[in-house]
């Protein structure tokens, strides 16, 4: 590109204030990184004494698109970062025009709120997706349902995690009741991925241009949310280099800055297909926490306010599991467990299939 | 003893609200340790927004022995616990009487602050220390030169810490100046340990009597203050096995609830005396934090609110580092080091010998 690259800022040293939008368990655990590096923390989440407000200097109690809340978080943080990827772009312009360092930036957030923008881009990066069709209405998506074989899932353009806004389609008859189910909305069509097992890779761009990626990680999932993770992950040498090549990919033509989460298909082949992108720290990283000397949140830290990246090598083999709803119940028995470290989030209420915990099983290597 | 033991009251949910008298950097670490296991944390310091009231649910405002404070304190937290020993005896009571859980309790606290209960208490459980002798006025500190060999070292009973509140008296001749230099105040008169090293041990017990005992660590100072630990120290097994007795006599002696640090004199003969015992997390240990699974904020948290105690086995070589006021200005060379953890307290002012942080050198075992 003819561009002339963005001047890199300089590192913000120990007492600047990083502001973080979202005050959920990522933000908790970003705020306990930044802490650690001397960094203030306040954050901007509508629901008071958030689980990350609970552990940070201050909390701004408002709606993530409130200007006259983000004009005072914009000017009284020094960087402002993000725990979710639906953050509204006026609200990512606002902060900049109240004069915080935003990061990762405004193109990295549209391509990954939109399921058409990011598996266009992905493609265009050299980073395999299923084949897709963009659906806009009924008509389209029967169009969509001649070219896509079956069976497909069709996904919300928008919005939609942990399983929902997505339903499958097996036969040609379903088209208009899944249409229905996804309330009308915009949307894609996705082939089914014939994967042996899903991986993710967690990575990290600082705004020097130089790129940190950890150990692959194995996913498995239980009723469409993560259950565990087992990293580092066993695989073939070339898968490994070939999700390195993806994500090095990905982190520079986004021109990113902080850590993304990669969600991969492996087909068994060697060939890999990118699920999706999050431009977040990401629950597939919590086994850094304790399996690598600098974990996935202080890195985070680390890119968005200039310092150097952190070590990526895994020092013990771990195996995240989340903890939902009431399983957060067992904390006394897994409390118990030596080999067991635990993370909770400091949420009251345990809902079905709330996200309450992590515990990190440890072995050496 | 016949006393019936106290009952083991049961451990705290996830949820319950830890309190911490104290906002400097062991509070601020204790708090990131606590909330990591899903508590609340509310701390008690003068100094506003202090660092660890910024990472921590709520700091109350106040003196520490502020009698409304405590009142309010103790009713809002469901075990309440200290960052220093110089916790006045009267503030413990109000906090008990409040409704909180204090631990470590009453005895340990009142034995560390005051040098000649603590020398007493730790020959009569076995710890031997250098000799000494009581001090209040200039007539017994002359009688205790006839029997303390010089050169001696003259300290106040009570405060005191990084080398304050004591001077050398190498001549009788210097007796008055020195009970000048200490301010006239009750003393003890110690005669010179010939160590050659000095070491100490971070050690546990939970509310069960169940204990743990960390790696012996070496420490060396300048001007009094500690600058570095170096972790697990080599020392013959015999010595690692006495000060194991060591810790576990001192913390059952004590019907001790929660982390204790003990600084030992090493005379190279296999022989150890305790220098002295600090009733809380410890600098000395702060190695802990890369250098085990559970370092000793966490088992620390969980020997006060009754969860089971966790591993102690080193995985790392450490060496910890203080950074004392304009230290703090190399953080970013420092952060560019892979080996190199940074932990940074979040002080503002670097005033000279003020400690900003400390890092941990971590190299495999």
């Amino acid at each position: 590109m003819s561009d002339t690259p963005a001047p890199v800022p300089p590192a913000l040293a120990p007492g600047s204030t990083v502001g973080i939008l979202g005050g959920g368990q990522l933000g908790r655990m970003l705020s306990q990184a930044a802490s650690r590096l001397g960094f203030d923390v306040v954050i901007l989440d509508p629901e008071e004494n958030s689980p990350a407000g609970r552990v940070s200097r201050g909390q701004i109690v408002a709606a993530y698109d409130d200007p006259t809340a983000l004009n005072v978080f914009g000017r009284v943080c020094d960087v402002v970062t993000f725990e979710f990827e639906n953050v509204p772009a006026r609200s990512v312009e606002l902060l900049a025009e109240a004069g915080a360092r935003v990061a990762p930036g405004p193109r990295a957030l549209a391509v990954a709120q939109d399921r058409i923008l990011e598996k266009t881009f992905l493609n265009e990066a050299g980073a395999p997706t299923v084949e897709f069709a963009m659906v806009d209405d009924l008509a389209s998506l029967e169009t969509a349902l001649q070219v896509i074989p079956l069976p497909a899932l069709l996904k919300t353009r928008r919005e939609g995690y942990d399983g929902k806004g997505q339903v499958w389609i097996k036969t040609l008859i379903q088209a208009a009741d899944a249409w229905a189910a996804i309330g009308e909305r915009p949307a894609v069509l996705e082939a089914r991925a014939l994967f042996v097992r899903e991986l993710s890779i967690i990575c990290a761009r600082g705004w020097d241009g130089k790129t940190a990626v950890y150990p692959l990680g194995w996913n498995t999932h239980k009723g469409g949310v993560l259950k565990t993770t087992v990293a580092p992950a066993e695989v073939e040498p070339k898968t490994e280099r070939r999700a390195r090549a993806i994500a090095r990919a990905v982190l520079e033509q986004l021109d990113y800055v902080g850590v993304l989460g990669i969600e991969l298909f492996d087909l068994g082949d060697g060939r890999l297909l990118v699920n999706e992108i999050a431009p977040r720290v990401h629950n597939t990283g919590h086994w850094t926490q304790d399996g690598c000397v600098c974990d996935q949140f202080e890195q985070h830290i680390r890119a968005i306010t200039g310092w150097p990246l952190g070590p990526t090598a895994a020092h013990a083999h771990v195996e995240m599991t989340n903890l939902l709803g009431d399983e957060i119940d067992q904390w006394q028995k897994l409390a118990g467990k030596s080999d067991m470290r635990l993370h909770l989030y400091g949420k009251g209420e345990a809902r079905p299939g709330r996200k309450m915990a992590h515990v990190n099983r440890v072995r050496p290597l």
